[in-house]
C-alpha cells in the first residue's frame, strides 16, 4: 500500500512517520522550495508529546524541548506577579513533560526520521483524482503522483479541503495580530526556566524556554486585518504598541532581532465534520485551523498522524472505510479544541473588554489549580 | 528493559508481542508443561481482531476465524427460529468482523508470533520481590527470572494479583454449568455460517462456526457447584439435562466427541480497581475474571496488552507511571465488561425466571436491531 502525503510541515511528516511505521510506502509532496515554518517556535503540550513517543521520537523530543517548570502571569505595567505556580502538578496529572520547540528544529527531526530522500519539493497540487482504486495527485509542473490513498496535509490554505469538501471554506480573522520569534535567554526578562506571560490592554507578551538556552516570544495585539506592516519594523511597532509596558518588554524589545520576527494575522477555520472523501483524507490545517491560544494546534495535527496510522492498521474493511473510522474518532476532537481556542483568544484580546478584566483579576486569585485542570482536561482528551 | 510475563495464556501471548513490537525485550514464564486452553474456542469479537490487528497478526486470524454470517436464536423444544439476521450491519458500523477460533489454533498463532524459544514452561510462579528498580520472579524449581516490570497474565487464580492486592480474592460462581467442543459442521444441526442458539429452561445451545468446517458447541446448565460428573459422560449427562430438547440439539449431542468436551463451572470475579503495584501490573483473567456470556473475556485480555504497550511507549515518568496510566485506562472498561456479562448471565440461565420468559418473548420480536447495538457499544468501548 502506498500513500501518497501532500505537505511536509508538522501534520504531513508525522503521518509519514506513522504511516511508514504500519507498513505503509510513504512519499511526501511539498508545494515550496524551501520549508519555512510560520511560527518561531510551538508548545508541545504532553498530548503531542507522547503522540512523538508513540512514533519513536521521545529522546528527540525531549533534546529539543525547553524546560518550563513553572508558569507566571505578571501585570503589563509594572511587572509584578499576578500569579506563578509549577508546571510538575500538570506533568504528573497527564504523564508527560510539555516541550516548547522551535520550529525549524522540530521540522528538521521529522523530516530526519521520516527520510528526507521521500519528500519531494516544489511540487504544488494542482487537482486530485480518485477512480476508487488509486488516488493521482497533479501538480503544477505537470508531473503526478499515484498512491492507494493520499492524505491532504496541505495546511489552512488547503487545496485538498476543497476536493474533500467540494467547496471552499473562508478562513475567520481572529481579531489579533501576532509577532514572534527567538532570543537568547536574558533573566532581566524573565526567568529561564518559566513560561512569563504580561497581560493587559487586551494585548499579551509572553515567553517561552526552548532548547539552546533561548526564549520562544510573541507578541499579540488586536488590530484590523490588512495592515501595512513591512518586515524588519518589528522593534519599532512593537515599541509603539508596547509603550508604557514594564522594563523586561522593552528589554525584549530592544534584544529581539528585527529581521527575525515573524508577523501573522491570526485566522482560524468555523469547525467542519468531513474529513475524508473516497480515499483522500485530511489532516492537521487542513481539517482544523485553529488559533494558537491553547497551543493545540501542532499537537492536534500529530494526534491526527497517530490516530489515522493506527485507524488504518487495525481495520480491515478497505481504505475509505478506514480514512471514515478515523474521521469518526477526531471530528469531535479537534472542534473542541477549535472553539476551546477560540474562547481563550476572546477573552485574552479584550472581545469583551469587561470579560478581559474579570481575567485579570482572576489571575490574581489564581493559585495554578484551575489553569491546571483546563490544561489537563485538554490534553487528557487526546488519543494517547 | 525487559518484561517478566508471568503465563502464556491470549493475554500473556498478547502483552509478550505488544511489549517486544514497541521494543522491550521479553520473557513469558508458564506455569504448565503443556498449555492447554479452557475452552475449545472462542469468539473474538471486533474489538478483539482490532487488537490482534494492531499486533500485527490480521491476516493469521482471518484464516483462523469461521464465516459468522448471521445471527439466530431457536425454540429449544420446537427448533422454530425466534429470530435471525445478519451480521453484516455490525461489521460495518464497528468496522472489523467477527472471528470464532479454535483456542488450540489461536494459542498457537499467538506463540509462534511471539516466539516460542521465549516461553519457558513449567515455571510456577511462588514470589514475587520488587526492589524498586527490577522485579524477580521466583519459581517452584528454584530457579528466578529478573526485569524491569512483571505482567501477571496468570488468570483467574492469579498469584500476582495475591501479591499486587495484598490478598486473596475469592472467585463467585454464576450458577451454572458449560460443556463445550468442536464438531464438524452438519447443516441438521445448524446453518454453516450461523451463530445458532437454541434456548428454553434457562438453559442453552449454541454453535459458532470455526475455520475447517468445524462448529464450536456449547451446552450451558445451570446447576450447582461441584457436582461429582466425570469426563467422558458428557454425552449421557447431556442428554439428560436436554432431554425434550429439539432434533438438532440431540444430533449435536450423538455427534460430540465425549473425551474431547470440556466441562466448566462458570466462575467471575467482583471487579476491582487496583491493577498494579510498583512494576509489576496484571492483565487478562488475572486482573478481571468474567462469565463468558458476552465473550469478551479473551478480547479484554487482548485490549489489556495493546493499552499497556501504548502506555509504556508513550509516557516518560518511569515504568511505575506507566502501569498507573494503563490501570487508569483499563478499570472501568474492564469492569463494565465483567458486569455486562454478569447481567446477561443472568437473563439467559433463569436467574429471575421471570426476566428469563421476557427475554424469550423479546427475542420472538428481535429484528436483530437491539442486539447488535448491544454487541456494537461493547465493542466500540475498546481502545482501537
Amino acid at each position: 500500500m502506498k500513500a501518497i502525503i501532500i505537505g511536509a510541515g508538522m501534520g504531513g511528516a508525522s503521518a509519514g512517520i506513522a504511516l511508514r511505521n504500519v507498513g505503509y510506502q510513504t512519499e511526501i509532496y511539498e508545494a515550496v522550495t524551501d520549508i519555512k515554518p510560520v511560527g518561531a517556535a510551538i508548545s508541545i503540550w504532553p498530548n503531542g508529546v507522547k503522540c512523538l513517543n508513540f512514533l519513536g521520537l521521545g529522546p528527540q523530543i525531549k533534546a529539543l524541548g525547553g524546560d518550563m517548570a513553572t508558569m507566571a502571569y505578571a501585570d503589563y505595567r509594572t511587572g509584578r506577579i499576578l500569579t506563578r505556580f509549577p508546571l510538575r502538578p500538570l506533568v504528573e496529572r497527564v504523564g508527560e513533560f510539555p516541550y516548547p520547540t522551535a520550529r525549524a528544529e522540530l521540522q528538521a527531526m521529522l523530516l530526519d526520521e521520516f527520510g528526507r530522500e521521500r519528500v519531494f519539493l516544489n511540487k504544488r497540487l494542482t487537482r486530485i483524482e480518485d477512480n476508487g482504486s488509486q488516488v493521482t495527485a497533479w501538480f503544477a509542473d505537470g508531473s503526478a503522483a499515484i498512491g492507494d490513498l493520499l492524505i491532504g496535509a496541505d495546511g489552512t490554505h488547503s487545496l485538498a479541503r476543497d476536493y474533500v469538501l467540494g467547496h471552499r471554506v473562508a478562513r475567520r480573522y481572529a481579531g489579533y495580530v501576532n509577532w514572534n520569534g527567538l532570543v537568547a535567554v536574558d533573566e532581566d526578562i524573565a526567568p529561564a526556566n518559566q513560561w512569563t506571560t504580561f497581560v493587559g490592554q487586551g494585548k499579551r507578551v509572553s515567553l517561552m524556554p526552548v532548547a539552546g538556552r533561548r526564549f520562544y516570544y510573541f507578541f499579540d495585539v488586536p488590530l484590523p486585518k490588512g495592515l501595512e506592516q513591512e518586515r524588519g519594523r518589528a522593534r519599532e511597532d512593537l515599541r509603539e504598541y508596547f509603550s508604557g509596558w514594564c522594563a523586561p518588554v522593552q528589554r525584549l524589545i530592544t534584544q529581539l532581532d528585527p529581521l527575525g520576527v515573524n508577523r501573522v494575522e491570526i485566522h482560524d477555520i468555523e469547525p467542519f465534520s468531513t474529513f475524508t472523501r473516497g480515499r483522500v483524507a485530511l489532516l492537521g490545517d487542513a481539517a482544523h485551523s485553529t488559533t494558537p491560544d491553547i497551543g493545540q494546534g501542532g499537537c492536534a495535527a500529530m494526534e491526527d498522524a497517530v490516530v489515522l496510522a493506527l485507524a488504518l492498521r487495525t481495520h480491515s474493511l478497505g481504505i475509505e472505510d478506514a480514512l471514515l473510522r478515523y474521521q469518526e474518532k477526531r471530528v469531535e476532537r479537534v472542534r473542541s479544541l477549535v472553539l476551546k481556542a477560540r474562547k481563550r483568544c476572546d477573552i485574552t484580546h479584550g472581545k469583551d473588554p469587561q470579560a478581559t478584566r474579570r481575567w485579570y483579576q482572576d489571575l490574581e486569585n489564581e493559585t495554578g489549580e484551575n489553569i491546571l485542570t483546563g490544561l489537563a482536561d485538554t490534553i487528557l482528551g487526546g488519543p494517547l
